[in-house]
């Protein structure tokens, strides 16, 4: 740990975050990663086939070579949670544990599960409602689940769980599923998927734990597990104290150094306003961006 | 191969283009890759660091997983040089062996390396001179050679061939190298590197081939072997029929989906303007954005 002042502070440990602290270590600045959970949503992502250079990885495996590359480097890691960030002369960071002080900070924090909003959610997650297939998968052998969502997440869940559990059903608004042809042609020759489009799901059911749902068109499922999959929104709590500039959904406006409007901060990967095209290779190309610039401000 | 029309043509196999078919092909894309040089510059790069998930890999091996993961979604693979490209209804492309039609197309067409334009340069391009410390150092074990640039490339092409050579001298035009700071370290603390700063080469010496060069401060150096690694320029001859706009440098202007001016053209990787960041990473990212694109096109 350096106790002074780090040139580069990154907030987040996913795919961005990782891939600037390589860079930014191998410029040569002093730099610190904050993270409570690395990998970030890459790491619950059951297979990843289309990152270049490997055929098929787990996310939790692409995260670890990650971080292995990045504390090869001596990169420092520190596996907290970041409350608030203020600007002052510098920037200080305060986690649940203790005050980070930097120069430049490169926001990598990625988004959060979407929820559904419905009565009782809360109640039942972790109760048969969850928000990640490849953590909760195991849990469901021989039973009946079913998927929430319609997009590459969603659709690889339910693959994912038809190798576990006896039944999956994916439950879509639409008409058509959007996710990547060869997950739709996996999943519509799967003979333990059921797909229904044109479906939401309105109730949850049980008592101590979710026993089913009830559905717009009126149908009652019994579930022993229900994995919702509907996007995510990005993590911008912690910047109640930066008035950094965001875009009408809540993405952090950057620029093609991904700067963002405050000067010294930087905001790299899914939380990004960058591209519609959320992806590991996209967010890490971002991270690796934003390190150059630091560098740039900072040697430059 | 397919002998109708393809959905996608990708013009170039180095991380762009590659990245841009695994993502087009898995998109349901049919997708087809021209390339004289699968790998592109990526495959030339002795050791590759700083790509997100390979703690250190040649650029070879690198090239290689990506060639095997396009090929084993069945993407079409070309190895012919491209000549020329043309828009009539679909886009006609004029290999040196045939003509391909595809309704999309993506230029990753990457750069080709600079050249010092001194006299004889090209006589002796093979007898002494190179463009590619990767391919050529074998040649020079126990030799005396020299590096002239001072960016990453040319640090790490000195670094390698120190590993072979008994003397190696790095000939840069400015005060201070620009490379990576771990790679400037490397370079300095080597024994076998000698570094020559606000140095130019003004005249290459020999007969039959490459025995010395003159410089701009009237040193002559005696040398076995001079490696130039001073840049590169966007490989844009190819497109002498299409009216692709270029920036004041040449590179292809895109926008933030990998759009050209002409619809149907996108672009991707190091030929593009859109960042000046050109790594295996943000080319790779460029590539998946393009294929994104391309699909939205082509299903929306």
């Amino acid at each position: 740990m350096n106790e002074n002042i780090y040139d580069l502070a990154i907030i987040g440990g996913g795919p961005a975050g990782l891939t600037a602290a390589i860079y930014g270590k191998r410029y040569g600045l002093t730099t610190v990663v904050i993270s409570d959970s690395f990998g970030g949503m890459m790491s619950t992502a059951h297979k990843i086939c289309n990152y270049p250079g490997f055929n098929e990885i787990t996310g939790m495996d692409l995260s670890l070579k990650m971080i292995d590359q990045a504390t090869n480097l001596n990169v420092d890691i520190v596996f907290e949670k970041t409350i608030d960030i203020q600007k002052e002369n510098d920037f200080i960071i305060n986690t649940d544990q203790r005050t980070i002080k930097a120069k430049k900070i490169i926001l990598a924090i990625g988004r959060a599960r979407r929820k559904l909003g419905l009565p009782r959610e809360e109640e039942f997650t972790g109760k048969g409602v969850s928000y990640c297939a490849t953590c909760d998968a195991g849990f469901y052998k021989d039973k009946i689940v079913a998927v929430i969502g319609g997009s590459d997440a969603a659709v690889t869940a339910a693959i994912m769980l038809s190798e576990i559990a006896n039944k999956v059903y994916i439950i879509y608004r639409k008409e058509q599923l959007r996710a990547e042809k060869v997950w739709i042609d996996l999943a519509i020759n799967n003979s333990k998927i059921e797909i229904l489009y044109n479906t939401e799901v309105t109730e949850l059911l049980g008592s101590e734990r979710l026993t089913g749902i009830i559905t717009n068109n009126d149908k009652n499922i019994s579930l022993d597990g229900l994995f919702i999959e509907i996007g995510s929104v990005p993590n911008t709590d912690l910047l109640s104290k930066l008035d950094v500039l965001l875009d009408k959904n809540s993405f952090i406006v950057v620029d093609k150094s991904q700067k963002t409007n405050i000067s010294g901060i930087f905001a790299a990967g899914d939380a990004t306003n960058k591209t519609d095209l959320k992806q590991v290779i996209t967010a890490s190309s971002q991270g690796a961006i934003a390190a150059y610039y630091c560098y740039l401000e900072i040697k430059g």
